[in-house]
């Protein structure tokens, strides 16, 4: 493991930290910030969206701001393996830059993207060289990581004190954004509905606190099925706030708009 | 004049905006953030550093949050003129991305490179279209573009109500970041000091409010020179105050943690 980069940011520090990873088999990059102060520190995990590396968040979510006020950790993931023996595709939404959160089983993925795995154990575990308190995680992200946050939320409740998203892909397997790549990556047959929010919702219910918010300007509103979601909620009598903000998009200035109230909402469950 | 792209942002609306430019001989793109509201509003202007375009500070500086809040628009100048037929350099620190808010007189640099007028005079009059008091003006930026703030508030003291900046380049003609620059655009025998912060307070005075943060840890503290500025306040009893940042960096991180800082300054003056 080393830390790539330093930079001093609201008191706190911003690492960039690349290490070997054996579930990717590949070297991997994350952001981490730590706020000001000693530690251990609660920690927020941000999974980012389609061709965002660890970095996209990092440097354009404005979320440090808040996280270091709220004495909350923040680590950004990047969203696939990376590198030259690393198996990808020309389309944006397949490949490196969009692991979409799952274990792949088929070819010519399987040797790499395991990004489940990766984000629900390695790099956990490689996250306890830092003064974190890992009795204290909440997790957001945005688009493909607002699915990755939903679904690894409802896999393990237990771990998180509070889950919320962006403009997350909520019905992935009712979407072109999930068959695509649950077909390629997992294969027709598989599981998929281990990996569709509302599906899982559905199935298990769920008790976590849980915020969503989504831009009625995004032009992706037809491929997140944020419906889906919110006939599930209403469905299983579950709490949970979504929002429906009027003009925004699907960009990184509708993510940091609300980011406060992200940060807010997380830190309200990891410190009560 | 066209609308390149328009986001909603933190209730108002971040716009990238093209142009025909006379005084550049281009195409230029400048990005404006209206806050919530109808306007006129009040203006501070942002002009980036060294390889930046409008957009850097615009996606990473989180500017938008704290001028949402106080009311201020926000507009965000290119560098340099850009294009095909432009003059340009293999160094990052002369050509494209590279103005340092003069006017080039030199060939190869005099067709195009003219970011003094560009931004004093052609700029303003294009924003006549959009809902702002250009009666309230400040002005600030960051390296490259603190010299210009600086500069350029020293020129036009009766147009602003204050300037700051961020790790600016206080006494150009002291320092590689200048010289090189000026021999370039002005040529040797030009009055560089008229694009000097340092020399210019040092003739005039200066009686706007002044805010400069430095990086401690910036690596390029030699070509800044900070302390040439401070002894200029010193010398002439400017008020104005130089605040040096224990750790931090040049890094839009350093930019961002204190950006609320710079805004909340430039609104008591913008709203007295």
């Amino acid at each position: 493991m080393k830390v790539v980069s330093e930079n001093r940011a609201f008191g706190g520090r911003q690492l960039v930290v690349g290490h070997p990873s054996a579930a990717c088999a590949c070297e991997m990059t994350f952001g981490l910030y730590l706020p000001p102060g000693e530690g251990p520190f609660p920690v927020l995990w941000y999974l980012s969206g389609l061709t965002c590396t660890h970095e996209n968040a990092m440097v354009k979510a404005g979320a440090q701001s808040w996280a270091a006020r709220e004495g909350i950790a923040l680590v950004f993931p990047d969203t696939s393996p990376r590198g030259e023996g690393v198996a990808d595709d020309a389309a944006y939404d397949l490949g490196q830059g969009a692991g979409f959160y799952v274990d792949a089983t088929q070819a010519p993925w399987a040797s790499h993207f395991k990004m489940w795995t990766y984000v629900t154990e390695e790099l956990p575990a490689v996250l306890a060289a830092f003064p974190l308190d890992m009795d204290r995680q909440a997790i957001t992200g945005h688009s493909m990581g607002g699915h990755g946050a939903l679904t690894i939320a409802a896999t393990f409740p237990e771990r998180f004190r509070s889950v919320s998203a962006f403009a997350p892909i909520c019905n992935p397997t009712g979407s072109d954004w999930g068959r695509k790549q649950f077909a390629a990556y997992l294969g027709e047959g598989a599981d998929w509905a281990a990996h569709d929010a509302s599906l899982l919702l559905a199935k298990g219910g769920f008790s976590l606190p849980l915020l969503v918010d989504q831009g009625m300007s995004d032009k992706f509103l037809d491929l997140l099925k944020t419906d889906a979601l919110q006939d599930v909620l209403a469905e299983t009598a579950t709490q949970g706030t979504i929002r429906r903000q009027e003009g925004y998009d699907h960009s990184y200035f509708f993510v940091s708009t609300f980011m406060e109230d992200h940060v807010v909402f997380h830190a309200r469950a990891l410190k009560a």
